[in-house]
């Protein structure tokens, strides 16, 4: 079989390595361009050298003939606002597009000013006709959209996989008071990308852990709108992102007050159900010990059922490594299934341990 | 004025050498015995050679005649089931008590009898008739009975502190929902003692976090206690322990429903009265950046207070060092309002940065 | 083609999960089974819940049927004194063997009895008849051996590798003035296997390195001996080991007083001949950046060479991952040798990053 | 007796906070002003929370009137070629003068140019003038110079510290062969500053260790110079700058051949001497366990001293806390030495554990 090409834009940040390291070994891909805005020039594995004897490819500046060809699939691991700039582009040239920012995510202009304010940006956005052909890529959820006519695809924050996971079975099966959610989020550093700031500069960061954006973090208007979906209401969270000194990993503990107590076993047992078809996730009970290291270098998601019966609480706590579930993964995961290849290919792999 | 005399028993645990550390620095108390099990015969700076200069008395065995006289303070920084056996002699030789562990936390044998069990341990106190000469041994909310009658004091757990310190005035207030309670509590790896154990040896625990004893942690009782004394109500609250790799810090964000929603600035307030005569808590708007380091290797408590208001509900972050305000500095804070002496008296230190 | 049967003695210590993730990419070999004296009986998958799905055998004891049956190749990734036992009796029913200890990393009782006095074992080896018979398993020097008669291969020393493989061209071109060599060599804590123990507790090492063994580290046998067959003269080293807070890595820095002035450039090209045949060297000048992180989770030994001219001094920096080219890849490694596999297989990948 | 007034320029990086944390609890110094190019107009707690009600002074600027009165003691903090710039105006003030840089460690214009030019720096030196009136600011060596007639003191290089106060008696009793010296020295983070970089970002930095400025660090010229005139005799050393994953902490290994094989004893007897006035010099057998963590937060430098007798080497293993002895500690120790003070004055403290 013919081996399908791609671009990836925003090669040399970590979405882009990552992505790079998946595809050197996906069966049906090959890569053929790099792009970023740095290091234009220098070969891939000057930048990463890991990467030196894997991929040598050079980075090409977005403007290089070479970018500009047609390709079967494009990643946009950029920013927000780059992947609004070029999608139509790379679309009309007969490109899958994936977007890991939130340029895509929402499918009105409406949603996408919501979110664009909480982040500090100019809320208009600059290629709306596109907004209707774009599909919120988290497998679990829409396969059959991603599946189906997906040419475009907004692949979902970080954070909002991990809750959204977590809590889609209790929001489909209305188990929970939907005034009563709460998603306590902690983050490991590689989530905030590969630029350094003062925050996350060694010494500053190894023995220290905080709370962050407590006015709202963007990623809460993902998970209202794909809850909300799910339950057919009008959920709203509260949220909150805290960063602690490791490197990959995210470990949301997502709390929902029970209608009526029920035993967990049975909660399990439609949170089994809900995700017969997901191969990536895997759910736990609370007598089974779990951490982020268990999902760590892989796309799997870990989500831990447990009720507090004294208080008749529901507490799921959901287990991503951040930038492959909650990124590169993910966004490969969405390009298996947008061409109709096995979902998990190139993805079946377990990490390394220790 | 002459100095009192102290004993630790315990002395080469992290609580042990927390203590020796404050007390070395400490004006109005010299240390006149160091009691463990291990390493008996050894020079404390032989355990802990950073002492070397400043501590090099011998390790003495519990019997040793020389721990057998009276000393003005003894400090039990044991495990559970340790002060119990020892405390009454050492009440009987006039001397004040500090006990780390859950002995002494609970004033009568039904209530030690649910934390015990909680832990494992045999229900059954085995000096019952200590239990009504307790006093729990957070002096931001019984100051004046530890330093009115109190000979024997329960030192809190570490969790309990950052989550009842952060939930107190909301509680006296009857600001939130008490069905409506949620602690999401992450700890440092410090908190669980000196002893080595799988689960934290370095290469399992470098990029690893996780949840734990989902089932219920022992602390969860000494919340609740304390919350319903205050809010004069029957509370209960979902608890949840996580520990991230870090040597030291407790965060505990606090979730609870406003009955009504009311401007954080008004709660900002409250806290602040509420600790208007405590020197060690610190309360912080929700604009104020935050973080554990910023009381990292001190005995103080920072609290951010923030109201979400598209959810009605308050949320309170609180950081502590889980060695200092968490334990031996606590202890400390216990011993001198016990004896008289200013309530920060050799506590008073910022901390070392980076 | 039928795929070789594996059996891994020692498969739940780090050296056997290495090993049996790399197996379950491999694609002419299969696992058959995995004996451990801990964990009987539990499956794989539960001691390391990262490999569930991937690998759910159960842990047999050595005594079961089922692990006593005949197999293609076992590793023993056991301490020192296991395999010496066991290896006879595997080679009698056809296995190629291959030992991660010292046990056969020596050809004589009295080479052995050197090694085993430094790690306080008894000097008689068990297995006298069987050293006449191994290889030492370092396919960069060895590789004819190994492929051509070796059933028996003694997996080198982390430490003894990336010494080796630093100064075996000086050693073999005698560029350095044989009594100056010097190794400072600073090993991540995995080395030191799964078992916690004080020295490697999280709070006790975050913030801690240190140098251990200065009356001679055990792994001095194996670097003199190679270098000194490689030199044709009688070498003797000092050899420093230290650790530092890191979860995989080792950096051997080593020095060695040239006879003459030589430019560095002469030198890497002696280098880069040297080992003009072997996959996972990669050698590098002063002037590129490098680290561990470059090699982190991959088998390759990264090199970089320098001269100090003002000294007259050649620095080697010697770069691996302890767990992978300083164990279970370097004993993949030497299974593809033995077997006639391509060197590389089922080792050709770059690691992750960050 | 009245305190003396001090200034901190830099007072933001870590070296201004280190100094600012341990003038804090010196009895007889008071900070006057905290000087800063940013930030100016916060408080210090602002930039630094935890000292909250220790120090809320202002950053100002370096020409606000308030920073441009007489101090008795001026600290730069700050990176190379400031000092030079101010440090004549304020010795004209009548201050004391303790300068962090590499500024005022030259006593000509032509060794102080052989240094600049190493770190890519102008080797003209603009105030020649002060040189002849620097002194070396390490006590254990200039004791009498700097407490004699130093207004004017050049605060040593981190890495330089921990080599020369490793290599002193074996320099001055002329034990070693003076070609074979060689120095592999790693240092933690905070050595590099407070300002963030690629290299020391978290996720890169966290399990990875490299060697640096293999072509040759700054810090050589001063080892070089204190070592050859202890042993009258022109010395040079190979030396080897590494960077492991740790906040604070040097850790030097020193080699030299010795001319003859002696005990161990003999030479730790002749360290002990050479030390014996010296309240921060900790002399250690070979047996003794070390590590940085035993002088981390303080102003100690412990020495470990052993013989590799089969190689006829000295190796001293040399451990200091970079931002302590290696900086902000030591600098003190100067002034306490330039103003009569007990040389330990604000400096006995032995850090906290773990």
């Amino acid at each position: 079989m013919k081996k399908i090409s791609i671009k990836i834009v925003g090669a040399t940040g970590y979405g882009g390595v990552g992505i790079t390291e998946f595809l050197l070994r996906h069966p049906h891909a090959e890569i053929g361009a790099l792009v970023a805005l740095q290091d234009v020039g220098k070969r891939m594995s000057e930048v990463y050298p890991h990467l030196a004897g894997f991929c040598d490819l050079p980075i090409l500046a977005p403007d290089d003939p070479t970018a500009q060809t047609a390709f079967d699939v494009v990643f946009f691991a950029t920013p927000d606002g780059v992947g609004m700039q070029s999608a139509g582009c790379e679309l009309e040239r007969g490109a899958k597009v994936i977007d890991y920012s939130g340029d895509f995510r929402f499918d009105t202009p409406e949603a996408y000013a919501d979110y664009a304010m909480r982040i500090g940006r100019n809320p208009e956005h600059t290629a709306p006709n596109l907004l209707d052909q774009t599909v919120y890529g988290l497998p679990e959820l829409h396969r059959e959209s991603i599946a189906g006519r997906a040419s475009l695809v907004g692949n979902p924050g970080c954070f909002a996989i991990s809750c959204i996971l977590g809590l889609a079975p209790a929001a489909q099966h209305r188990l929970v008071d939907f005034s009563s959610l709460i998603c306590d989020c902690k983050t490991a550093i590689s989530g905030a990308g590969k630029k350094p700031n003062a925050q996350f500069h060694y010494p500053a960061r190894y023995d220290q852990m905080n709370a962050y954006k407590l006015a709202g973090h963007q990623h809460i208007c993902e998970v209202e709108r794909e809850l909300s979906l799910l339950a057919d209401a009008d959920l709203k969270i509260t949220f909150t992102a805290q960063v602690v000194p490791m490197c990959r990993g995210i470990l949301s503990c997502l709390y929902g007050t029970l209608h009526e107590n029920r035993p967990a076993t049975e909660i399990l047992e439609l949170y089994r159900e809900f995700y017969a078809d997901s191969p990536f996730i895997r759910i736990r009970d609370a007598e089974t010990p779990s951490g982020t290291v268990h999902v760590r270098g892989t796309n799997y998601c870990n989500i831990t059922v447990s009720v507090d019966e004294r208080t008749r609480r529901l507490r799921v706590i959901s287990h991503i490594d951040n930038l492959v579930k909650g990124q590169a993964g993910n966004a490969l995961q969405n390009m298996n299934v947008m061409c109709g290849f096995p979902e998990d290919c190139g993805l079946s792999f377990p990490g390394q341990y220790p």
